[in-house]
């Protein structure tokens, strides 16, 4: 039986078969599934857990700025969402509708939000009087539905997430911009210090940026695969939705006024982007910090000892608590079952421990992320666990960052941006702003595009010419293939 | 410009024209507002927040019970939802259906999840095995849609709707059933000591059980317009969900076994009971352990004393932290006008503080649940600030108790149970247990209906008969006008 499990159970891929070594992860760490729904998975509990941890530090953070939860319905009625045309032209073909309720056909099709910002901006309108009632800062945490057409994959690409959306107004362009910082900065700690996720910051080219926006920043990441996906993003609205959803204000002087508005999000991909850039081919890699169970306590069993050893294994979880331990007392499995198990979901840190350790006063500790195994004795253990642990959190980060950098390439011209991308890496190029040149840049070479712009800029832009028209350039991109 | 504002803010309706009275302090208390979706409702902060500390209370108690949370998808195929009748028969006329994404018509309509059960039992059948996988226990946060055709009313009765809902599986049908008292247990608690609210806690009559339950353990409350909302359910499913979704295990003998199953939730619906029956003509009134800020500190401000003021009522505010004081500064308004509005949002206590005060090193305390004033001395004031919000949140309750124990009325036949309902009040009455007798009640008396059976039923029942029929009575029920 033994045998047949493992077999069902272990990851049979290496990282570098990406599609296959993902998706047998999430299958079999037992983070989503699958169902009769095409395009949707379920969140199984051992990532929900972790989607729930990122919401709370978020959470946290954003209620320390005054922004507030709220609820507004899943739908949107047709002609409310048509109100903003540059919006509705980047949704609408990814839109789901309900036409029926029981066995009425409905005078109306409803959208299912694919982002909220008409059917809130309706009620901004009315509440919205005076500048004492701005900024009004709400948020929801909620489920979004994008009725992808391509081959959907766990987390990075589905047809319903979850996510947060933040959609602030203010009286001033520059109050509203201000917040850019903020909300970046929230995004950015959540990722480099939970998730231990480097990203590259900057803003979107204006043929890439949110329907509606007037520029979108967001951070990008780079996969194992070679391909760039995009997480967290915030967008400055400027005036547009405020002109066509007619939110308006009477200012100090009694004037009216457009608000100026910012929506910002991350969603449930950014699971996805983790469980790829950490994990190897024995499966999961969780960074501590965003683990729940933090360690794995395996009690080394033989039938004389049993019991003796089993109690020392539940004093050790008493004494680790905080990192939340398992216990793995199950009988008919053997310790090197369990090892393999508790590394394919992806604990932190093993304890082994048998009647020998017990004898000497010592247990085994194992690392996930690098393998490494020392011998340590029982009254050092919890310094030595909280080391570890933090140490594990800032060799995942490192790693990452060292990829992510080393996949970078400074080029000059088409030909070397297609040779980068080719490589699977991260062209770095001058461009000259022009939508046309990066749309050439787009139909030269399938999936790629401009991921975004860095405010800070090399040095050598001054002298720069752009990669595709040779006109003096604007600014260096990052430019990769891209989900 | 203040008598405008209070025109438009203050509530204008007695509590006994409840329909109006209930609008105006939905919308006048900012908890929630209509949309351009007909029947669905923006929840806003004031009222999502008290939510969200309900989700917090109950899901942390789910979580020492080994219930874990996860996010299945939203759709649900039409074929999937059709597998157990009598759950279909109950859903299908008010399921919203989706036909369309983008510009492509769906091969097979999806509904919009009415609850779960289907979807996630699908996946259950995949994942269960055998007597090592069970219990099973978890839980799900979301939204659901049920397409009502009814008149809306916030919270009460809208088409979509935010809840838990918790699927767990048992190996046998004793495990399964212990569960009912934990659960019950867990919404009484939440009911009775955060919301305030007593409820009659009994069984459903198998007509008005849950649509493929064996049974439906009820939490019934009696609301101020005399009628009776249904709030927490548990339904024990038995086997039939297993059955239809093909939910077995092997047991420890080896053999194979339908599993025993169990689901159970708090909505939304539950803000809407709370502020109907705790609030009064001059808005809404909120139990202290809900409500986020339990504490509004007015200063009273006059030209030549204004900074000292404001400078004590913030020292104040810091003594007074861990009750989360809003400290009202705003320069436009006066006193009078602040005072109606916190009473208005349902602030639990008020303090004010004038220049007369600080000389005299005392505040003002006013309750607003009775409206009882009080000057405290500064040296006592955090102990009577705790000790005013338990005894609030106490006679709240109590108030409440009183009321529903004073409307239910024992009665015999169907004559009196006719005058009890029009007078209001929730008739007790002995019934056979006939499906008949019950739609009888139904059909004569509009949407008269049995509210719920408790387990401990009067020492006179074994010498009753039925109010219909008068045969032998098998039990004492509930009965009343229900949403």
């Amino acid at each position: 039986m033994e045998k047949k499990l493992k077999e069902e159970k272990g990851i049979t891929a290496e990282k570098d078969e990406f599609s296959e070594w993902f998706s047998q992860i999430m299958l079999k760490a037992d983070l989503a599934d699958y169902t009769s729904v095409s395009g949707a998975i379920v969140f199984r509990p051992g990532s929900y857990v972790l989607w729930e941890k990122i919401k709370e530090e978020t959470d946290k953070r954003f209620k320390k700025l005054g922004i507030k939860n709220c609820y507004f319905p899943l739908f949107i009625p047709e002609k409310t969402l048509n109100k903003e045309k540059e919006h509705i032209a980047g949704f609408s073909p990814e839109v789901a509708w309900v036409t029926h309720a029981g066995n009425t056909k409905l005078n109306e099709r409803l959208a299912i939000r694919p982002t909220s910002e008409t059917i809130m901006y309706e009620s901004y309108s009315k509440w919205i009087r005076s500048w004492r009632d701005l900024p009004l800062k709400l948020n929801q945490w909620n489920n979004v539905v994008r009725w992808e057409f391509k081959h959907a994959v766990p987390f990075l690409r589905t047809r319903e997430f979850l996510w947060n959306e933040g959609h602030t107004v203010y009286a001033s362009k520059e109050e509203a911009e201000a917040e850019k910082d903020q909300i970046i900065g929230i995004y950015k700690e959540i990722c480099e210090e939970f998730l231990a996720l480097p990203s590259l910051i900057g803003r979107k080219s204006d043929k890439e940026k949110f329907a509606g926006a007037e520029y979108t920043i967001s951070m990008e990441f780079y996969m194992p695969n070679g391909k760039c996906i995009q997480g967290p993003d915030f967008h400055h609205d400027g005036q547009k939705f405020a002109k066509a959803y007619d939110i308006k204000f009477l200012n100090k002087d009694g004037k009216e006024e457009y608000a100026y508005q910012n929506t910002f999000a991350i969603t449930t991909r950014m699971l996805g982007v983790m469980f790829a850039i950490h994990s190897d081919s024995k499966g999961l890699i969780l960074p501590p910090k965003i683990a729940q169970n933090k360690v794995v306590i395996v009690p080394i069993i033989f039938e004389d000892s049993k019991t003796s050893v089993l109690k020392k294994a539940k004093e050790l979880a008493g004494i680790l608590k905080e990192f939340d331990p398992i216990v793995d007392e199950r009988e008919n499995y053997n310790a090197g079952f369990k090892f393999n198990e508790w590394e394919l979901k992806g604990i932190p840190l093993r304890i082994e421990i048998g009647p020998k350790d017990i004898k000497e006063d010592k247990v085994m500790l194992v690392r996930r992320d690098n393998g490494k195994k020392e011998s340590v004795k029982l009254k050092d253990l919890k310094q030595k666990v909280e080391e570890e642990l933090e140490d594990i959190q800032k060799c995942l980060f490192n790693k990452a960052e060292k990829l992510l950098k080393e996949n970078i390439i400074k080029v000059k011209n088409l030909k070397e941006i297609g040779e980068t991308i080719k490589n699977k890496k991260i062209a770095f190029a001058p461009l000259c702003g022009d939508e046309s040149c990066e749309g050439d840049l787009k139909t030269g070479t399938l999936g790629v595009k401009v991921l975004n712009v860095p405010e800070k800029q090399p040095s050598e832009l001054e002298k720069s010419k752009c990669s595709i028209c040779a006109k003096k350039a604007d600014y260096f991109a990052y430019i990769g293939k891209s989900y």
